[in-house]
């Protein structure tokens, strides 16, 4: 484990992208992202993407394309992501979002045919800083993770869903699979020779295993509920994939091309009973959750992303540690592409 | 079990409101919603709503009020249940997101001070029919469910949310507690002797158990997710009261009135890519997603809910059964009534 400048990792995505013909500014927001994913603590989807971009970029992602508004209403807007960059099509999402949020209350914005977001919940720390509410569903057009709850064929993606909002303190920020892991945590058990507290896997006849190494011999991974209460997961997932054809993307297709879709809900308390009322219900109602007697087991009671913020600001004082694995796999790119990692 | 015309049981129920001061167009909304949740087969949240009338209309439910609409915007609105039928606020807010949807794209209706609404699915029936997607979250203010993730304590109800959206055939309608298991299901296994297939439970310790009689014995129901993923549902249950103190309602309190809160949530998909796109790709997916292998065990591949609009189509022709258990209870309430049971 080694301690990395927040700045210097920001400047070697800079570099990464803009020598891969990514403009300024746009490969500065893209970094920014990537960087405060991992500074955020979610490790598996944080500067793991600058490995993606190098494959990516110029083969999948168009280095020079932007999103495209196709259709707007009051409260909507549908935006085809244009093979460009997915972060770019959030941060036109989001901007969209906000002003017809103001406007109207709520917006949501459905997205099509764009890449990889990296972690959805990074997306919507400046939603609740700014004092909305908001709800993040994605989509991957051509993954084989996951079966129909009661099938053996993989026929969805890990789809997740992110909910924020605000409190009178820390938001909640919590980023959710639809599935029992995350395709990174699969990667993750598989390399640490681990396997999961649970028969969260079926093997490719479709036998519950708690072995990660079913997966890549043609296994799935269970929806969020497992074996018994899967078909909730399975639900959510369903959503995900009918918010991706309401958007006009491709559905869970593994003949397709790889393509991200995602929906953004934004919702502004003030349309409701207004910030005044809510902050102060809140404030109540947070104490009495974490009044609550704690679990042996449990350090205390916590609300889901409630460090989000103090981890990012301390990311930017005191740096972000990154793991031997990580930094040989960014040396790696930086030899590839003629730069100099810090 | 015995089988009960459909119009029989709708007949019973608007005698027993209208004899308690329902006014008889509203009676008549209320049992349809109740029956139509039976016919469903939601058996946990059907006709068993009329003992709870029974018992509530004219001592909390005001037989004669009606919802009052505090705020709007162009895509939202605020109504204040003002201690009326739930059913009532919900076909406010119902009649009011379709037509903001229709002009806007979307439209978030919030409502605190509300009584029970009995199952959440049965109310998406009527707008995915009408080809919306519905989204729909509700909480109570009083009940003592569930405890935060990693607390012992209770301090949540068990917040359901239900989701619905129209494919090319049947609609999917899902109906999903963010507890491990809803209240009746929990009264139901007490009252068959039987234990939960995990440790859905912690007792009044936090220890978790299989259990139920833990639960009235002062311990909670694990979240959705159970004991090792329960922060997943618990994160929705913080979603729920989140959009409960938006709407000006009582989050979590045992102190306060027993009322509920919710939050709907409507979409036209013609405000995206449309119908026509919408409906092709939707039948694609779902040939892509039936034509998966069967585990065993199981009996085939279904979409959740999609047998919804065909039961309520037979329950009409054929009837509805009801269990002796219920039969008895149903006689109780017209003997003290005076109304004849069919």
């Amino acid at each position: 484990m080694q301690y990395f400048n927040y700045d210097k990792l920001f400047d070697f995505g800079v570099r990464l992208l803009t020598g891969k013909g990514v403009p300024k500014s746009k490969a500065e927001y893209i970094s920014g992202i990537v960087v405060d994913t991992e500074a955020i603590g979610i490790t598996t989807h944080g500067v793991a993407a600058f490995q993606f971009f190098d494959n990516e970029v110029g083969v999948n992602i168009d280095p020079k394309a932007a999103p495209k508004i196709i259709k707007e209403k009051d409260a909507t807007a549908l935006i085809d992501g244009n093979s460009a960059f997915g972060q770019l099509s959030m941060k036109l999402a989001k901007e969209l979002a906000v002003k017809k949020a103001k406007k109207s209350g709520i917006a949501m914005i459905g997205v099509r045919n764009g890449f990889w977001l990296g972690a959805l919940a990074t997306h919507l720390i400046s939603l609740v800083e700014q004092g909305f509410f908001a709800q993040l569903w994605a989509q991957n057009s051509t993954c084989k993770d996951c079966a129909p709850y009661g099938g053996i064929d993989p026929r969805f993606s890990t789809n997740p869903v992110a909910l924020a909002f605000p409190t009178n303190k820390d938001p909640m920020i919590a980023d959710i699979s639809t599935a029992a892991m995350s395709m990174s945590k699969v990667n993750q058990l598989i390399r640490d020779g681990r396997k999961a507290d649970d028969k969260l896997f079926l093997d490719k006849d479709g036998n519950p295993t708690d072995d990660p190494n079913a997966f890549p011999k043609g296994g799935t991974i269970l929806f969020f509920g497992g074996d018994k209460q899967g078909y909730k997961g399975y639900a959510f997932s369903l959503w995900c994939e009918a918010l991706t054809a309401m958007a006009g993307g491709d559905c869970n297709n593994p003949g397709a091309k790889p393509r991200q879709s995602f929906n953004l809900l934004v919702i502004d308390p003030e349309a409701f009973a207004g910030m005044d009322y809510y902050q102060k219900e809140m404030k109540r109602f947070i104490e009495h959750v974490k009044s609550s007697r704690v679990r042996k087991g449990f350090s205390g009671i916590r609300i889901p992303g409630d460090k989000t913020i103090r981890k990012l600001n301390e990311a930017k004082s005191k740096g972000i540690p990154l793991g031997e694995f990580m930094i040989e796999k960014l040396t790696a790119v930086a030899v590839k592409n003629n730069l100099s990692f810090p």
